[in-house]
């Protein structure tokens, strides 16, 4: 007997193991499918990589909804093939990237906590296929997840049928790492009863209905490497600045010393940020994330965070060979959920989150802008800043004060796509400092954010359209004309400045 | 014995008896103070009113938290003596709305839900009174609100001392109505019981500490009626768009027939579509709202609704003679509860409400501005609608398709501030139609926009910026120069349009 075949505990289960091409073969043209996947964690990848090369020769379009980002090129060779009519809710890759912006993809930028109310309400239609990658399937019908929960449990329960790629790449420690539940319907819904980051409410697997699974897949191939950066000189600026803003919240009795449970967003400098509570004096850290990053196996390692709660786990690859070579040091330490249970409001605020989101630009007054070059072109999705900061304590957002060499600043006059308003943000932090905006009026932020956050080249400028718009008036003053103006230069000039420094 | 010391049922409080004079005369120059009221309901009146008499004559400066907006002319006068340094989370005045727009109050325009937890965080610092309306005081230390909670509980429970207005002008029926607790601190804080806008799950007051107690003042005034304005004909077809979509809803099974809890927003425009329900197949409805306005009772008179959970009780003079004569007709099927509870995401999620509320503008992609004109000038303040938008399960958002006349499209290329982004809002409403706009892209987005919400004057010139900006590329594409050219052509030539229709 193939040895596989253990995995899938569930003989009846053992005659439906098909090739990765004979189950794409079944997602034809004006299909739905949702694919596990959530930062390049715990996606599926034969299927989508069959599915792919099927585009390449055939014709046909079909709807993508993951849990957030996928890995192992799936996007990308999605994009190249052309086989993607809309992709939602989240997205990093280049040439998928390259689609949306065109216009070929439809892509719908979503809140990742409410991607499962809507595949549950039938506001997405019903899926005709998730493709789910697994440890395995245990006697009882539970499918065990691999590095990610993501929206596979919504997928799995609410598709017309089911694809399992059973991987055996993946580490079997993992195990028992998952807390999987699915909140009750509209009408009849209970409190979430989870009161800390260690609750587990669920069970192992995702409890799927057997006569639903139409073919079972063998996959052997890790996820990808998470493309992260280590901390740099800047990085570690910005980590003391959100040091000493905590520092001093901790003295005035507004935090305990322990801090409540943390989030961090994806991507470098949320990462480099976790990274500077290494080298602080806080402890008995806890963190109720999205996804888990280098830093937090630093920050377990150091006996600085005692638990982690999340949805993926993405890391970069020296930590990942690393971490899953003594994945039994981390387990007792660790949980996996879906993401509408990670980043469900009704946590966040209950556990009063401190959340760390990564910005793209922000303006005088406080607006966020997370997702859009310029107000038009996607970078990658909202993802679950939205989630977070909304709902959270204490709303952080994170960027250095300029890009591209100086010539974009990341402080702007009006921001050119707002994804959080300035009542949804507590926080913002650059390599000059940080300003705490709560409890203060429009003008009041504006001043702080020029003296505390904005690169000195490009602060004159800020200081000069701030007086002129305040001579104008107005709770929130603004030229009209020139709100934009910053963005438009750019295009035009190629860079923001009004005159080289 | 004075009639009125009924109301104090500890004998122990009566000789804490004061004018409003003196009681005002406590308040000192840099203190913050809290002040029940919410929608011009159940507001502090004498204690208001005494300090800005005495802010006529001499100069001092206060922070003034509230529930939502005061009635009894209190923001005016304030405005009027300039006694306002910082003025929180919502107001509606057009003294107040000049102050805030010239710069003079700094106003911090804050969702509806978290004023209480920044007051009990401590990120408003203490303040120094909280001075409440109430009916009286019961024997075990119950502070028994009248037209309103808002945020009394929070003021009464953590400002350093309490002034207590008894007002004999409101009806000793609404005891029993209210509904009060305060969540627990972040740490330890377990989820809130409420599974139906019935579920009562506190106090029928305020559990107040009474050596807090430093004054008690007697009013006899009626809340200021709402201006409401009566349905209209353009409300009216609005209110059938609305219906339409709900109908839409149910058949393709995605609502219940007797609908999930409703929420309605503040103003004329949200009370007439509610009103629209009245003569709908709907019945046994349910509202969890923030503030019952005239329609909620026609929908109790005529069987419709069955139930109706709030904040506060906003009436017109003509409905607040007929309800409050016959409010025991009503008590049974009323709760009203703190502002935090009211518009708590936890709940707002758990009940998957259908959400209501007025836009002053919204943009092709979705984006909603609830509060600047111009994108400088408050209105009034964002208020619960980003409570509700954000986490209900449907954000309807409506408006007329223009203003002033036809002069100002409420559709535009870029919303001139945004209140509610893309990512929470599902559905537009105008007198032209609505547009659901779920799961869609920015683009799809905007077709169904220009195709269903914008007043025929101004489809071509949206349809040319559309036209122009897509050609550009982008996800969302725009034409940052001419972006938010609409409103400066407004300020300009005193219209959006480009040519007279």
């Amino acid at each position: 007997m193939d040895q596989r075949l253990e995995r899938i505990k569930l003989a009846a289960l053992h005659e439906r193991v098909v090739s990765a091409e004979q189950a794409a073969s079944w997602i034809k043209d004006g299909m739905a499918i949702g694919l596990s996947g959530f930062t390049r964690a715990g996606d599926a990848k034969a299927v989508p990589n069959a599915l792919a090369e099927r585009g390449e020769k055939e014709a046909f379009q079909i709807d993508v909804y993951t849990g957030a980002s996928l890995g192992s090129g799936s996007d990308g060779r999605f994009a190249k093939a052309g086989i993607v009519r809309k992709r939602a809710p989240y997205q990093s890759d280049p040439l998928m990237r390259s689609a949306i912006n065109s216009g070929e993809v439809r892509f719908v930028d979503h809140h990742l906590s409410q991607t499962a109310e809507w595949v549950r309400a039938g506001v997405i239609g019903l899926l005709d296929f998730a493709v789910i990658e697994a440890l395995g399937i245990t006697q009882d019908g539970l499918l065990i997840p691999t590095t990610s929960v993501g929206n596979s449990a919504a997928f799995a329960l609410h598709a017309k049928e089911l694809i399992v790629e059973v991987n055996t790449a993946q580490p079997m420690e993992l195990e028992g790492l998952h807390d999987c539940c699915e909140p009750q319907a509209i009408g009849v819904r209970q409190p979430i009863p989870l009161v800390s980051p260690r609750d587990r409410i669920g069970t192992k697997g995702i409890p799927i209905d057997v006569s639903k699974v139409k073919g079972i897949v063998w996959t052997h191939q890790t996820d990808s490497p998470s493309p992260i950066e280590p901390p740099d000189a800047e990085t570690e600026v910005m980590a003391g600045h959100l040091l000493d803003f905590l520092r001093g919240e901790v003295q005035a009795g507004r935090l305990g010393k322990n801090l409540p449970p943390l989030q961090s967003g994806v991507g470098s400098i949320a990462n480099a940020v976790l990274h500077g509570l290494l080298d602080s004096e806080f402890e008995g850290l806890e963190l109720y994330s999205e996804v888990l990053q280098d830093a937090v196996f630093d920050l377990l390692d150091s006996g600085k965070a005692l638990f982690a709660s999340a949805s993926a786990i993405t890391l970069s690859q020296p930590y990942m060979e690393r971490i899953y070579q003594n994945f039994g040091r981390y387990r007792d330490r660790l949980v996996l959920r879906p993401q509408e249970i990670s980043n469900h409001p009704e946590i966040i605020r209950r556990l009063g989150l401190i959340s760390i989101n990564t910005a793209l630009e922000f303006d005088l007054y406080g607006n966020v802008n997370s997702t859009h070059v310029a107000g038009t072109k996607m970078m990658n999705g909202i993802g679950g800043s939205g989630d977070f900061g909304r709902n959270a304590q204490l709303a952080i957002f994170v960027t250095k004060s300029t890009a591209k060499d100086g010539r974009i600043s990341c402080v702007v006059p009006f921001a050119s796509h707002i994804d959080h308003t300035e009542h949804d943000v507590d926080v913002l932090v650059t390599e000059y400092g940080f300003a705490d905006i709560r409890n203060l009026a429009p003008r009041e932020r504006a001043e702080r954010i020029i003296a505390n956050c904005v690169h000195p080249d490009y602060r004159p400028q800020l200081q000069d359209y701030f007086n002129r718009a305040t001579a104008q008036g107005g709770h929130t003053p603004h030229i009209l004309d020139e709100a934009l103006s910053w963005h438009a230069r750019y295009t035009r000039a190629g860079t923001m400045l009004k005159k080289s420094p």
